[in-house]
């Protein structure tokens, strides 16, 4: 019933029979693939009892780190052992917890029967090797033991892309706090470093704001909301992964949810009205700029990353012209319509100038013809050929239209495969700078997107994984990792690494998985950080 | 930046302005759509604590699914309510518990302010009713109640398909007994009435037989594995349901797992290997008659149902032509490579006539030229133009060709969708009779099939579901019932429901869905069958 798929498997080994088909990739299944890694062919018995993970750094994050990976180095507990102690030494350079674009996330590691330790010159590079020695350590079902094989070991690592974003849309569907954290756990498995939050749109608005409080009369249930404590808990907890948080609210298009509360803000278009989508913020008043200005100010106090996302995209311009204040202001000022957006688009610019924040937009403004100030960072969402003429015009830009998780045929070209599951292979095979010739050291990396219409807490983690593996290897290994048989072997065994973690990330091909009915299943197994770890690391910035 | 879907969204009324788009279904949210529904415009208020439900009835099995669906009828629990207690009267005109294709699943529900009543022919027709009488209560997050809107209403049900399966494949990847209670409990929800189990493939065997104890070697790990009282665990509680379990033994191809433990079971074509799922059973010896003879003996004597699936899909003849001993075998018979397949077929519906079983095969064997004894079932999963091919010859035929879960485009014209849950509408448009013009009462009904090579139980019920709602209201309701808008209402509301119930199914539009935290999601929240329950229900076929 099943037809030209590829698949893999151990050889069986019968009298008269012999299946010679081996396994493509033997080596440990480090996913993203480390940019260089020595191995040797020897097994290390680990005994989780008495394993120990020591550092000199004063580091609080790295801390939480330490003890957040000695819980995930031993996923089925503390079985029995006769292996002798282990130490894992952790070295860093600096204590410094500062987390912007472009921090120093290369670390090495040795591991041998002699020593495990781990290099790095930075907080940030250590928690990314503490990931990679986690996927180091295996499960032995048979015998109830963990092992490291492969030693003596040596890597050396560092990301491609200083900019390897995964966004989640939480105005389409709320997704709970609890299962945000979760996100956070997932992504960090493949060492994602931004957490885009895509957090309003047309359909619902569930951002608490204490300067408008009517606007989460926009949220689809009173319950359905985040706090302003809530999402202090979100970017603390991305933070410990060295996550950054980038905030999206997406106007002036996508922003009907914002006028069940304000009713003001929006224009008056009823011929548009038929899809939510298309209704826009009225740009012609004061009152809309002052308002940003206010809610911006509130939210940049929470949300302490330099960049600040604002949108954009798919403004239906048309929309304004039907509303009589809108173009009687419009004819006053001697406005075009791509010249209002261009007249929006600078006021936010300032406002978010003097909240010192970088600006951060999906491609359509440039497309429509905006002039835009340099330092924009645009998200491109169309295609190569438009990245190329944006990173040519001197923009830095990141592209996520190769990594779209929710399409049905994600592949630009339109190729598509037997099962929906192989479009992995889609994603791996788009790389940032595929038909980008010049300016390419302006293509900062690229986002992996799941928009939000068709996937809530209970479908989120399938509908994005194993899949997003080949995403977050792209933006992290070194551009000639493309084999896809190599690749197959390695994010099916990583993917049921992570189900043993509690990410519902099913297989890739037939194999047989451990995964005991009694691990809380989708469940978030680690650990939550405390109100004052919580509060202390939001006071590093 | 999410382009060309279709959103349905309830009207949000602003001050000045008005989003007009209304939802286009309302009343209930019944999976699969009953024959026949009276609403009226009132609203019932359900107690939870006094709320009973009742029968004259002396069958077990009902009594069973009294104890089931008073659970599942709140699933948020006993919340305090002051609403009068009710009672739900069932009543059968037969307490027979025997289960067989055709058997008279219709009923008819009355629920008013003065009564709740279930009458139906049956106990099954009873049990469907039951799940119906389920979707009717709704749960109220924001008064933390119960009620049944759209009262008074009345309802006369019952199936256009009598054969209405769900297709699991345990042999790429195994799936633990309790999923398999759960999946159970899920296809119930839509009234699928077969468990289609197609146990072992090439990749592995994870049946236990007494008779050839090596066979398990093919399994994927020794724990890996169905014993016995595993089978008879899921067969006792699919009948609880009214769900047949067609067991699928999927010979000649797809059985190099049989030849693990058995290696002279399958023929030698060395040039052939290099696919596992090309490997063949060695039709040329009496051995590999004597074996099948003996395991299909004691397989039927745990598979109590009428019909027995042999498989025979996707059979690489050519593998026999290179065989010295079958071709050895095949002249001195006079065979060609056909013949040899329909000496194969003919001796197994030998086994199966001995064994007083119905066999079903895939269309493989009637598209090679095999002569089959015309009660054979044959599923479809060509085409339409082959179904209509062996109707005519006389043949019962399922269908399956378009009811694929596993594909990236399950549409048999290729059609794509913008996103790949909305692959639910092809589903829904594929009707088992769609170019079938002569001999459509050869036509059963159809099934579900969800290929297991990149499904496990970690991530099943999301690939599967809501996308299932569409295939069970197909199979289930009036040919009629084909409106995608009215559908997409009904399907997002009951995906919410059976979320609330442990199903992991997720939206098919922005919403919000009540899903507490503590709702153990993707577990099954309900009920096992004691052990003699499970033997009192085996015992009456």
């Amino acid at each position: 019933m099943y037809k030209s798929a590829l698949f893999i498997f151990v050889a069986i080994i019968a009298t008269s029979v012999v299946y010679s088909q081996e396994p493509v990739y033997i080596g440990p299944n480090i996913v993203p693939f480390p940019q260089v890694l020595n191995t040797g062919s020897s097994v290390l018995a680990v005994n989780p009892n008495t394993f120990s993970i020591t550092t000199d750094s004063s580091s609080q994050i790295l801390g939480i780190n330490i003890k957040r990976y000695q819980k995930l180095f031993f996923p089925f507990g503390m079985v029995k052992s006769n292996a002798p102690a282990l130490n894992l030494v952790v070295i860093t350079k600096s204590d410094s917890e500062d987390l912007f674009l472009g921090i120093d996330e290369s670390y090495s590691i040795v591991a041998n029967n002699k020593q495990l330790t781990i290099n790095a010159n930075t907080v940030w590079g250590a928690v990314r090797a503490l990931e990679t020695f986690s996927q180091l350590i295996q499960w032995n079902p048979d015998q109830m033991s963990y092992t490291i094989p492969w030693v003596p070991m040596t890597i050396s690592d560092f990301p491609r892309f200083p900019w390897r974003g995964f966004m989640i849309d939480t105005g389409r569907h709320f997704l709970p706090v609890q299962f945000i954290l979760h996100i956070i756990d997932t992504i960090a498995y493949q060492k994602f470093n931004i957490l885009h939050w895509h957090i309003v749109d047309a359909q619902s608005f569930p951002v608490v704001s204490s300067t408008y409080t009517n606007l989460t009369q926009g949220a689809f249930n009173p319950i359905a909301i985040y706090s302003h404590a809530d999402i202090q808990e979100v970017i603390a907890y991305a933070k410990s992964y060295g996550i950054r948080v980038v905030p999206e609210f997406d106007i002036p298009g996508h922003s009907a949810a914002w006028g069940v509360g304000y009713p003001q803000l929006i224009a008056s278009c009823p011929s548009y009205a038929y899809n939510i989508n298309n209704m826009l913020l009225n740009i012609a008043q004061p009152y809309t700029y002052q308002f940003i200005g206010n809610l911006f100010a509130e939210m940049s106090s929470l949300f302490i990353d330099q960049y600040f996302h604002t949108g954009g995209d798919e403004v239906v311009l048309d929309c304004w012209g039907e509303d009589p204040t809108i173009t009687a202001w419009m004819k006053k000022n001697n406005f075009n319509l791509v010249q209002a957006e261009e007249y929006f688009e600078n006021q936010l610019t300032t406002i978010l100038t003097n909240l010192n924040r970088t600006k951060m937009v999906w491609n359509d403004p440039y497309q429509n013809g905006v002039n835009m100030t340099k330092d924009t960072l645009v998200q491109v969402w169309d295609s190569a050929s438009l990245t190329q003429e944006i990173v040519d015009a001197g923009y830095k830009a990141i592209v996520s239209f190769a990594y779209y998780l929710d399409k049905q045929v994600p592949n630009p070209e339109g190729k598509t495969h037997y099962e929906w599951q192989d479009t992995w292979q889609d994603f791996y095979g788009a790389d940032p700078l595929d038909n980008i010739t010049t300016s390419t050291a302006n293509v900062l990396g690229g986002e992996a997107c799941i928009w939000g219409e068709q996937v809530n807490q209970v479908s989120w983690d399938v509908r994005v994984y194993p899949r997003a593996l080949a995403i977050g290897e792209r933006l992290w290994s070194n551009e000639a990792v493309t084999d896809i048989q190599t690749a197959l072997v390695r994010f099916t065994n990583n993917s049921c690494h992570i189900a043993q973690r509690g990410v519902n990330s099913g297989p890739l091909y037939p194999n047989y998985c451990y995964l005991p009915e009694n691990i809380p299943s989708g469940q978030r197994p680690i650990m939550t950080l405390t109100p004052i770890e919580i509060a202390s690391i939001l006071k590093k910035k």
